[in-house]
């Protein structure tokens, strides 16, 4: 199978699991299960739940297993996007080529699907395809990766660094936080939803995803000044414009190309010792990169 | 031991938990985590807890297991009063007797605060006090309680409802939703805290549960116009300015009074199979009908 092949036929299942793991359209209180739906379905690179798929594949993990996992990430992802696109945040209009949540509907309905999206997501970790050990391992991954000293204390930073010079090792930080930590989830959960990896599979892993992770924030900050908004479907230039610290405004956009080419190659080291298990891994490392939008 | 003692003695517990739940002050982002013990620390009724502590006492749970799923609770609760505080929501600048987080810090702060807060729930439930099966249970119970089937959903609802008439059985629905699911996951999570209960108890803790439930709002909406802000902390009479319909709007004070004291001899009879066993619970009934605040 190629790649290309691999990632169709992972997509096709993400989009099942996540309708499947969605509340119905059609249940109590509907308005907000569409407005879940529009936020989440048919849009997004699903790089969170490719990585946890890719990630299962090297621990032999059951597809019901992973593809729980993933909506999992998905649900989580998107909430925050939604979040973050609201006004008190960073007020964007256009996410994914469509109105963002705020805009299509009004803010409190996105206020309400992002908290809803993220108790959506625990609920999809408690399916009983998983093991209830697998559960309780995946739900701790999930939560640690999306609080505060994950993904919203990051979006805390980020805020608290509006206008402000941050220096090379404070943007780290809080990348590190802001999308590392879910993308880091991402991979440790796909692992731990197979047979229980050593910690020699988990380090090396977190070596992966430390690289893969802030690779996609290097490439993101690349991106939002080289490509237009239709391309990546969010407004563009926005980071720049809000007066937000990026790592082409800290090291230049040739610097930054030569860090995500860098990036690209520890995140290959880190998956040496698993051969040609890793490959996914792999092909998904050089997606992350090679990306246009 | 008097209820006032024992309640004194949970309440003192609850404050522990929450501290040991929630992440030290100290650690990064220092702003976030300061304005998450903000909303948290020191206030509320701590209806959740005391009622996750009551049932505990029916099942024979550890007191760690308890505080651990009285801190979750909690933290579901308080993010909910934090998200609906906001100027999106129902906007109001007093909550506990102090600012609400978005007057003391910022929108931004507030929608983080809350959004960290739910994740830091999930985090509390996977504590090794409980076994990796109560944890597993435990998360469904609380994900599928807060969101869009629960207290999100009742929150969409209550939001839609504004400026309309809604009839008696679709206000029961919603505060089903809104306040009665978390309140009866309080419950259910207390007994599966414990030695795990048969599905009778389940069932009659259910009942008590939902009779306590309706019982909380009923008081809430008779308190909203007959006691001032100061004693309640929060604004009085909002609802009644926001056009929102009450209990005491659609069947009138006095028949909402009556609908209060049948609800509590509803729930009374419901622990009836228990015996002393069930005294906690029972004088919990009588606390949240007879409250003043």
């Amino acid at each position: 199978m190629t790649f290309e092949e691999w990632m169709r036929a992972v997509l096709d299942r993400v989009e099942t699991a996540l309708d499947h793991y969605l509340p119905a359209q059609d249940i109590e209180p509907t308005q907000l299960h569409e407005a879940m739906r529009y936020a989440v379905m048919g849009g997004g690179k699903r790089v969170r739940p490719l990585l946890c798929h890719a990630a299962g594949e090297l621990t032999g993990a059951q597809a019901a297993s992973v593809e729980a996992a993933s909506a999992a990430l998905e649900m989580i992802h998107v909430y925050s996007l939604v979040h973050d696109d609201m006004p008190c945040m960073d007020d964007d209009a256009l996410r994914r080529g469509k109105p963002t949540v705020h805009v299509k509907y009004d803010e409190a309905t996105a206020l309400l699907v992002g908290d809803a999206l993220q108790s959506q997501a625990f609920v999809a970790l408690t399916a009983d395809v998983l093991t209830p050990a697998q559960q309780a391992a995946l739900v701790r991954e999930l939560a640690l990766a999306s609080g505060s000293v994950g993904m919203a204390g990051g979006q805390a930073i980020d805020l608290a660094s509006v206008g402000h010079t941050l220096t090379r090792p404070q943007l780290e930080t809080m990348h590190r936080k802001k999308t590392g930590a879910l993308l880091r989830a991402s991979v440790r959960m796909g692992a731990l939803a197979g047979t229980a990896p050593d910690a020699a599979t988990m380090s090396a892993l977190d070596a992966y995803a430390a690289a893969v992770g802030l690779a996609f924030q290097v490439v993101d900050d690349i991106l939002d000044v080289t490509t237009d908004s239709a391309t990546l479907g969010k407004t563009a230039g926005k980071d720049a414009k809000d007066g937000k610290p990026t790592y082409v405004s800290i090291i230049g956009l040739d610097a930054s190309r030569a860090l995500a080419a860098q990036l690209r190659a520890d995140a290959h080291a880190a998956l040496a010792p698993f051969g040609a298990r890793a490959q996914r891994l792999a092909e998904l490392a050089d997606l992350v990169v090679n990306r246009v939008s």
